[in-house]
């Protein structure tokens, strides 16, 4: 299974890691639902959101039908995760702060911008655009499972979280552009940004906000 | 005209549906314009908001350009609908809590439903996709209205809204999956949107909501 | 220099139009940022951002990829505002209310207002749609400095801005459907809306909004 898994990463990487980032982010967002004790009804709603939301709106900027919406498959591994998360709900204690949520979101994080990076290299958009489709893929998820939890989406702002994808997205275009083939392109990008994710929460790292430079 | 419309419906279901829509949602987002005391634009402005939004959406999702933008009767029906709610201001009292106001947002409910798994369902979307398409036809002019008129749009969490857009959506897909034809199709979606959407308002029907699960 | 851009602008009115935008609303979203004292990274965000939100929602209403991802232009062009605006904080001391950054807020938005109407005329859509898609794209960049500075992007709704810009698109449309070729609209389009806009900036003209009409 990993050797076919292998294999097809090598043949196809984007419906790897859209499925990945499928499972993983919808298992953080049904898990932020369970912490704030919502009905399974709410639990499915955000963790399936926060499975489709970045790759609806990488769709709609490449002018294409959202796959959440064309692909069967999609809905089925956004209910995997969801699964995933009231099956760890019932085996651990709080799967919200757990280290398999933690690093679940920081390869969500990576698979989508993955994703990101090879749809848009695919609809032929610029260096730019490329990094600017990676980062909406990997973040979107969040920033709308916090809207729906009803906190203010700046998470995104305020630690290195948007910064990791930006990252991984440059790594994909200077890989791609130097000559690499789009799975070695892949594997680069997804290892820099769970790399620099991992790294950025267990050091503490966050980015100098706006509010550091204001005025007491 | 009763026999020409009902001769239409069979002919070209998306196209009645969409106006009856229309109408009804500019009816009702004018009428909540006016109770707030806005001036002329602005009750134009959010009629004309309420009826398009929805629809803007689903355009955008199956990647055509938004019939509100593209077809000039689109606009001319928003403005009748927004004809009737001023007429109907002066004719009655309260037109925002006025029965005729509430089952106006029901039909428009039922006829964008019904509108949006019509599109949906040419647009070859999957299961999932018929259902929140059609949902989002049908809910996004009642939240751009709240949006507009500063009211939280969390109104449509709160009661048995967008679950009769899901309810007639799913119909609307069993039907056709069932081999029924689009007419009958359209019609059962559009008679189980507005049955469950009359029978939750007269009842008193509410979802529960996330809140009753949180702790005291 | 000058006559060449002339020649430009009868050649293709858009490109010369989407320019002049790009790096009028690149200076005046970094100019507000600066004054909030962001970062330079967040200098830099607000003013693409500002730069690029009004013609990436054309974009995605006339069902084409988002210029803002795929031309690498749009992006050389909205550094240069950005630079233009860390360039003036450097020699003027308040660049955010100076007369240069008003004349930048006016000509940005008649610039955009043209470039979408353009962009909505070609791409054959309704005379609503055209005087929406020139507002969308002139109004858009304003809405997303506003939300990104954590202000109220109601603005929009408070003076005659909008307004300007719904002027202009129905300058545009009026013109290119009297028989009159588009870089003769193009140049109305912009003639009314930064007239309209200069005049409104000078004597503080409002409209009336809903407020002015609620009860005590």
């Amino acid at each position: 299974m990993v050797r076919e898994l292998g294999a097809l990463l090598v043949a196809d990487p984007f419906v790897v890691m859209n499925a990945i980032g499928l499972v993983a982010f919808a298992l953080v967002g049904a898990s932020k639902a369970i912490r704030e004790q919502f009905d399974l009804f709410g639990i499915a709603v955000v963790g399936l959101a926060t499975a489709f939301a970045g790759g609806m709106t990488r769709d709609i900027l490449v002018n294409r039908i959202p796959l959440a919406l064309s692909d069967p498959s999609e809905i089925a591994l956004g209910v995997v995760g969801v699964g995933l998360a009231i099956g760890l709900h019932v085996v651990l204690e709080s799967p919200d702060d757990h280290p398999v949520t933690l690093v679940s979101d920081a390869v969500g994080l990576a698979a989508f911008a993955t994703a990101g990076a090879i749809v848009a290299t695919e609809a032929g958009v610029s260096a730019f655009g490329v990094v600017a489709i990676a980062t909406v893929n990997a973040v979107g998820g969040g920033a709308i499972a916090d809207i729906l939890l009803d906190r203010a989406p700046f998470i995104l702002f305020e630690d290195f979280y948007a910064s990791c994808a930006v990252l991984g997205g440059t790594t994909y275009w200077l890989a791609v552009t130097a000559g690499l083939g789009g799975s070695t392109a892949a594997a680069a990008c997804a290892a820099v940004t769970v790399g620099t994710r991992l790294i950025a929460v267990t050091q503490g790292w966050s980015l100098p906000t706006a509010q550091r430079f204001r005025p007491g």
